[in-house]
């Protein structure tokens, strides 16, 4: 990984180094790399805070993960924790607001000046997840009419408040969005320049109360470092910038893998055990009726199994093969759905290859374990039984792998939650239904 | 969405549109847009390249997946794919060139510039993957004794030809990186300041032979919007933006889940029936094994199953729960070592709690299953024989959920592509095993 002071020399260095030194270098080492050795430090954090600045301690916060930034504010001095708020950005308070109980909240609004109150409180109506809960409020606007000279002197004047961006969005008196300029196009032109002149009038942006997932992949499409969140009159309230939507994509895809194997979304690998038992006791118990049903059906047909005791032996193959063929077409249809490739215009065409899918590799399948029947047992027409059932249960499996989410989605369902245990259901209930339905019918030639 | 002009009116205005305002107005349309109009267009799809400069094509085509790049290139006249070519930067020809057969590649060269196919030839030198293969070449340094001033009149020269970029890399007269300045520092500096004063001289950088999944979480952990690709003299060799990293990081999560699922990476769920099949036959047939052996253990035990044929209505509920609880510790695991969130240190505290969360999960389905097996069979000893196993089949759930990815990653094969189909095996075999060889331990109370 990059060099610079990290792990143990910095550890040294925030406790030993020289408070010039500290003040010079610090801002030059990420607070993610501070965060790190303060997890790492054995001896009291405070000893680490005590040569750095608010405004330093302000940006580890706000890198913090959520059930951390409290402790991390209130080791200070009430006077400090006065100076930290202070340095925080509206966006960073709410994160922090959203990351504490109630009381905690309270402590920390009384040690807030009065306009960031007001700013907070108006992000805070925006829900959590929506693109007005992510955005930042502390950004630069210019007006059509200005020069590139004007601009430079009004971001040499305004900048250092503002969130970092790459683009400045042009605005006119009531706040309305009139179009874009990069800080490169603003760089390289002559100072005489209008903004009017080079700005692109047809910026994209994005509505205050979309979804934080969708505003992730409209960035991951488009590429942008940095859009405009505005409300329905087209008036810029904040802007979302690319890093922000990094570490929303990463969390989001968190999600769909751990709602597809029944987590809950907080679960950490280093938590507790008592927080993994109850992350994880809610999913094994609803698919603990799904394999009651599973062990319903193959109770139906006791007399058979009795008869010919090998449908047991073979009962696992029918049912486990069903599932991975479920799983196959879930996760590629679950997948689509977030990545917006399905549609109505094309899922009946999906349908059909699925359906195909399913025929095709339940043939083939099939073949090979009913030639294994065939030998197993000497006798042909459990071959038959056990390639005939493999196929159905095959087809059961892509078609359902297919339905389910499709169906949960129109439900306004996340197919990601509940799509797995619908599927397995399918391909166990039906796969032993098949099997120990159609054995029943050939018994005869069976035993 | 966002809106501006997309859809049938981008196609319309395209094909009949006035050529100067095309001209005007097409800069300010974003390519991906204008590669969606053209993938739902009925007619010739060059008609709506008419209008369109080489520069704009070449976007277009950068915008586009690997298997239409070359169409959309080869559609032309050779004097306008010559012109195309000669806008692409090399970082957009490798990938081109990438994503062709030879025949297309040689076809490609002969169109190019002796200087890109010089720079050309010396990116395909990287992996595809690496930090190499994903660089941009063309990007702006600027030298310490610079003054924001010259740096200023630096920029309005040589920008236009670089990469878009919100950060400008400070090198020395032998390309060694000293340090990296926002153009934001830029534009809030007076003109006499030196780019040595302000500069941050502590400059994360990326080796140029690093994964870039890897790059991908640097990106993700720290928020950055571009790094500096050093060779191990640390000389600046181009840049990677963010833009970039969001497209390869939602390829790395397509890639995890569907590994995990084991489909091939590439399947669309668009694509040809043909191609779905030849995804998904392959990791069927690996879990058949796995389903043979499951079958297998169970016939070793077909006398007891014989005389207590409950005992089929009961093993799915064995295996099944045991396979659920091996799925959601392997999810977790998987996405923390990806995430780096696994080391020496913690590994043993974890696998630790991953037996705590066996035992405890474990005993809580099992007496819930050991009343279901005492009532439904009117026998304690079934109700003890059922719970038990179901306890041990649980810790043998999360203990290898732990430890089979986590040796896989030891032995450089990733976790997610062969993990799923050895947890299984371990719950299928020993969940048979550990029900059916109790029940034949206890027989004479079963019957």
């Amino acid at each position: 990984m990059a060099h610079g002071l990290n792990g143990d020399a910095l550890t040294e260095f925030l406790i030993n180094g020289n408070i010039d030194e500290i003040n010079k270098l610090i801002q030059f080492i990420h607070p993610t790399d501070i965060l790190l050795a303060i997890s790492q430090y054995e001896g009291n954090i405070i000893d680490l805070f005590q040569n750095l600045s608010p405004n330093i301690i302000a940006d580890i916060i706000d890198e913090a993960e959520d059930e951390d930034k409290y402790n991390l504010l209130s080791i200070h001095s009430e006077i400090i924790q006065k100076k930290i708020i202070h340095e925080m950005s509206s966006d960073e308070l709410v994160d922090l607001l959203e990351s504490v109980s109630e009381d905690e909240a309270k402590n920390i609004m009384i040690k807030m000046d009065k306009e960031d109150v007001d700013g907070v409180k108006e992000l805070l109506t925006y829900p959590a997840e929506s693109a007005g809960g992510i955005m930042a409020t502390e950004f630069i606007s210019v007006k059509e009419n200005m020069t590139i000279g004007d601009t430079l002197v009004y971001l040499q004047k305004e900048a250092p408040e503002a969130e970092t961006s790459y683009y400045i969005y042009v605005s006119d008196e009531n706040h309305l969005l009139k179009g874009v300029i990069s800080l490169r196009d603003i760089v390289v032109s002559s100072f005489d320049v209008r903004i009017s002149d080079i700005m692109n009038s047809n910026a994209m942006s994005i509505p205050v109360d979309m979804d934080q997932e969708e505003v992730g992949h409209i960035f991951e499409k488009y590429g942008f470092l940095t859009m405009p969140v505005v409300n329905e009159s087209m008036q810029i309230l904040g802007i979302v910038t690319a890093d922000d939507i990094m570490g929303i994509l990463s969390d989001e895809h968190t999600e769909d893998l751990y709602r597809l194997a029944g987590l809950q979304e907080d679960e950490k690998v280093t938590g507790s055990l008592k927080a993994s038992v109850s992350s994880r006791l809610p999913w094994l118990f609803v698919n603990l009726v799904t394999a009651i049903m599973a062990a319903a059906t193959v109770s139906l047909f006791e007399g058979t199994i009795q008869k010919v005791v090998a449908l047991a032996t073979f009962m696992p193959i029918v049912a486990g093969m069903g599932g991975n063929a479920g799983t196959q077409t879930l996760t590629i249809i679950i997948r689509s759905i977030a990545l917006g490739e399905i549609d109505a215009k094309n899922s009946k065409k999906i349908l059909l290859k699925e359906f195909g899918v399913g025929l095709c590799t339940g043939v083939s399948v099939g073949i090979a374990v009913a030639l294994l029947g065939w030998f197993w047992e000497k006798n042909v027409v459990f071959g038959v039984v056990i390639g005939l059932s493999m196929v159905l249960n095959m087809m059961a499996a892509t078609i359902s792998g297919f339905a389910v989410p499709v169906v949960l989605k129109k439900l306004d369902i996340d197919p990601a939650l509940a799509s797995a245990v619908f599927v397995t259901t399918v391909t166990d209930v039906l796969g032993f239904f098949f099997f120990l339905g159609l054995a029943t019918l050939f018994l005869p030639f069976l035993v």
